[in-house]
């Protein structure tokens, strides 16, 4: 079986880069109970130094699931316009949930970078039952269109190493 | 902790059944080789029976990984227009992956049904290496926006129980 990877070039890591900065909400994957995988949607955010993060409420399924164990990933990059939607860009990160603790300085500095990216948050993220995820992301697998696979390390996103 | 679960009522089942019904792609679910979720877009569609199917190449990673598990998972309901994308409607399936046996009868319904909604699939639903898997689905938990959770079984969204 041919090996559908491609080698990284600065084309795919300019594309990663765009994905992450464009994105407002993504898909995740979490495990439930029983190891099975669950794909919920959730906010998507990158903070001042571009490290990607979200804000969610305690009482969802996927902070519960990301409690009990903090493997997941998510999937960037939505499809607009007409065409195969199967040729539109997108970016599965596989990444570690490390949740922010609540009221403290990281936390505020979280809840500055999420509001200018996510403005209708405010009606919202001074809820009790609300607060960010950071995510330690250890791969990314792009897909910039029909069969143009790639697997890019957090350097080449211009992430942190997880 | 409150329940955030809604009792299940006829709005909900007609909104997971709409959302299943237009949906053409999927945020799919699966499990890596250590038991870490992995998501990735799948093309989506319903056979003429309005069971959930996806056409996928034998060459990417989702197949691989859901014929070592068939554990998956699926969101449906794309965001389309301005707001808060988490007042959007969206459905997440849970479900087990099963291989349609290529060339036979199943097969041949299979691609019938699918070019009446992917007609851009006939470039390359002839390829050796594409075939349809379909969804055995447990259970569906809608979220119908911001707060408003329900969980479903197959019935109500109009499924053949798994």
């Amino acid at each position: 079986m041919t090996d559908p990877i491609r080698p990284t070039d600065d084309e795919a890591r300019a594309l990663a880069r765009d994905l992450l900065a464009a994105a407002r909400i993504a898909a995740l994957g979490t495990l439930d109970d029983d190891g099975a995988p669950v794909v919920t949607r959730i906010a998507f955010g990158c903070d001042a130094e571009g490290a990607a993060m979200t804000l969610v409420s305690d009482l969802s399924q996927h902070s519960r699931a990301m409690a009990r164990d903090p493997r997941v990933s998510l999937l960037l990059g939505e499809v607009a316009g007409k065409g195969d939607p199967l040729t539109h860009p997108r970016l599965t990160l596989l990444a570690r949930a490390v949740p922010v603790p609540r009221g403290g300085a990281e936390h505020a500095a979280c809840a500055d970078a999420w509001l200018t990216t996510h403005p209708k948050a405010k009606l919202y993220i001074g809820f009790a039952d609300f607060g960010f995820v950071r995510f330690d992301v250890s791969a990314g697998l792009l897909n910039g269109g029909f069969g143009r696979a790639y697997r890019l390390s957090p350097a080449d996103m211009g992430l942190a190493p997880a």
